[in-house]
């Protein structure tokens, strides 16, 4: 692998393990086992680092959020779906741990990541929009609204919400699963008995 | 007023304007044209003025926490009470912008918090229980508990959500009222349709 490459991964293990703030170019560095010249020759700051692997997170987040918009899709497809984002999320889990503090240093990844917001509620809407045209719920234009925002929430913040419940512990890939529960709870008074009977089926398959 | 509180109030008040991260001790004793020395006779480092902060964050959260628990309130009472709640978060901001950073620095805040979020659960399991016993809603033991981790985790990062979508300005008094709306549309499907009126009715007033 290319050390610019090396770079990345490296920063990317260490700043999801410990949190963006706790790590300095020197300890990226000191990982790699290379001068801190020698990285300084490939990224100038830690902001360039982080704008890079940004780049990587919002190429991989607008690929998953590419909706699916077939008809007839299922609850199953609907969890598999939440689950691929939250994967997203995961591998980028740094971003999500300091997110105010992050994007304040840097408008434009400011903006960037709003616009993968903006894209989450807009998939939101148009899978609620698509279920009461199809007859599968009854639900008004303003709760969908206030549905899309809640799902943002929930989404975004899930992971978060992990690392501050369980003391100390880093967050696990099992989690995700449950994460995905969650958001799917939001939409679950809306749907109908056979509706809220199938996400519990899968939920049971998912969550052991 | 004593030195001591004066420290205190303008930490306080930088910690919301900037971000806790982004202040120093250095910037506080700036701001109150005291010496650093003079700072560090009350408080040995920042950590010591977060810890106090802290404490009074609980104590005035505990306080509002004691859950409304008469029988026959109306949506307009728990519209009140979330309302309350969010002003302590408002007070505190900046320990919800970096949630995860702040509390990983001190273990014992860290149980603390948990322990705060774990009341405002067993809030919400309170209310909904007592309004399934009265017969206003139809709601299972397993949607009872997804319904509380929903309400904590858009009650706790609904001010971090909106400083993320409003890009640079700081988070206003009045988005409060949106963000106890965001909370009360999550119980919202359970109730009947007179609730759901009552509740958009309720909203209209205090949402312009």
């Amino acid at each position: 692998m290319k050390t610019r490459d090396r770079i990345l991964v490296t920063s990317l293990e260490l700043f999801n393990l410990c949190g963006e703030p706790n790590v300095t170019t020197i300890d990226i560095a000191n990982e790699m086992d290379i001068s801190p010249g020698n990285l300084y020759y490939h990224f100038r700051n830690k902001d360039e680092i982080i704008a890079e692997l940004f780049q990587q997170f919002e190429t991989s987040m607008h690929e998953v959020l590419q909706s699916p918009q077939e008809e007839g899709l299922e609850i199953m497809d609907y969890w598999m779906y939440i689950h691929m984002v939250f994967e997203r999320i995961w591998e980028y889990r740094f971003l999500y741990r300091d997110l105010a503090t992050i994007l304040e240093r840097n408008e434009k990844l400011q903006k960037r990541f709003n616009r993968i917001l903006d894209k989450k509620a807009a998939n939101c809407r148009l899978i609620m929009n698509s279920m009461r045209d199809s007859g599968i719920i009854t639900i008004t234009d303003k709760q969908i609204e206030s549905l899309a925002t809640n799902v943002v929430i929930t989404g975004t913040y899930w992971m978060n919400y992990q690392q501050v419940r369980n003391l100390g512990d880093n967050p696990e890939l099992e989690d995700l699963g449950r994460g995905v529960y969650q958001v799917m709870s939001l939409i679950l008074p809306y749907l109908p008995p056979e509706g809220q009977e199938a996400l519990e089926a899968v939920a049971a398959t998912y969550l052991e």
